[in-house]
């Protein structure tokens, strides 16, 4: 108890130092942010529950035009949170999901993040128009390592104007499995101040996934008022349940189907 | 000898055949192929040879600008034929590079391929902008696999038509580990007829790298007037004069210095 006590508030700590630090870098930092994001789902047990935290997932790059098709099929049939697909299947994917309640989730900067700022709100302003609603943008992750925090605040800021102005939700993926615990609070100050809906953990193509305590840090850096989403290796229901419980709004697989059927059980 | 024989004309067949298929249903192919990239460089065992042959590259998301800078000083002594970098990292690099005479290479579409073409089309734009004069993109790997041959010779035109403008080179990576042989002569055919000046083997993210079956293959499919860059786990002279005896004109590598070094020794 004592060695917890004592964890957590080094964790603390370091949050408010890292916080501090890459606050007291960054010179435009909106003080403004709203609770756009809070978390009431009910048992995500329910079928209905757990469906509703998930973006049902394809981004694969040899995925062909059929899977996206039947992607989407399963999204409409089990009320997913959204479909998440490349952007080169954001306007099939919108044409298929007209009328069904499933918004389209897309990728931007998409899985290395190391594009200029200005190619990634023009790849979000053209998702936007083939009908995404959703943008996982990946942080510019070299930048983040390299100290250069302005860099990294202002190229989510960029994506934010763009995709706020039409309305739709950014998710920033920090590829938690490259950070140091620091640059994961780095990178979540940074997300939130430069006007992030979310934070999520990995784009499902680095070295590793969603881990219950990255979600467990990110949740405590965002607060209760910011999303977070949990994505990359997660494929049963005791995986997507341990996210939630470590701090998850939201849930990023490509097991979607398979995780309501076990729930249905 | 007779097996071989027999396996080179199933295979001069098989070429023909997708040619074919694939000509036929790409309406606008340019027939004018003109010889852009003929090889004549020297014995690849010498020093200054190989490194002419070497994209130094550096594309992990977590590279910082301090180990760009290191890239670029690497590759001004070593004369490399370019630095590759990610395209966050173009500006620096061609700041950099300027007087060295070694040109600044960078992906597009990278490393999945999945984008829009008018998103790839704008980010070759913005690439050139900062100082790129080479642009190595991702084929549509979907569409290809998909069948929708117009998708993909669209999408490798677009980027060809902006980069052309600029007298900028291109090479389409083909990503050969995801693809079948059939598949393979496809996106080489795909690629020529749309412009490419080069076809290169992989990402190196992808489930494979370059292999000699895959570059001979490429080789034979695009003739002597079209470059092939051999790419993905290339890591020593050996290796590097493997792909070379195979076909390729030009090696992306990480491990350039000490290939150089042990063509030295």
């Amino acid at each position: 108890m004592m060695t917890e006590i004592a964890a957590t508030t080094a964790t603390e700590r370091m949050i408010d130092e890292v916080s501090a630090r890459v606050l007291a870098a960054v010179t435009r930092v909106e003080t403004e942010l709203l609770p756009r994001n809070s978390v009431s789902k009910g048992d995500p047990r329910d079928p209905a529950v757990i469906a509703a935290y998930i973006d049902h997932t394809l981004l694969k790059p040899e995925a062909t035009a059929a899977q996206v098709r039947q992607l989407c099929a399963e999204a409409a049939a089990h009320h997913f949170a959204s479909v998440c697909v490349n952007p080169s299947y954001v306007a099939l994917s919108a044409g298929l999901l007209d009328g069904s309640g499933v918004p389209v989730c897309t990728v931007v900067g998409f899985p290395l993040g190391a594009t200029p700022a200005a190619v990634k709100a023009f790849e979000t302003n053209q998702a936007l128009l083939d009908g995404a609603t959703e943008i996982d943008m990946v942080i510019a992750i070299g930048a983040l390592k390299g100290g250069e925090y302005q860099t990294v605040y202002d190229d989510v800021a960029a994506v934010c104007a763009a995709a706020h102005a039409a309305g739709a939700l950014v998710k920033v993926i920090i590829e938690a499995a490259l950070l140091s615990d620091e640059e994961k609070v780095a990178a979540c100050v940074l997300s939130v101040a430069a006007g992030a809906d979310y934070v999520k953990t990995s784009t499902g193509f680095g070295p590793g996934g969603a881990t219950a305590a990255d979600v467990a840090l990110m949740r405590r850096v965002v607060g209760p008022d910011v999303g977070v989403k949990a994505a990359g290796g997660i494929r049963t229901l005791a995986d997507a349940l341990a996210m939630i419980e470590a701090g998850a709004s939201r849930i990023g697989a490509s097991a979607g189907v398979n995780i309501v059927a076990e729930a249905r059980r």
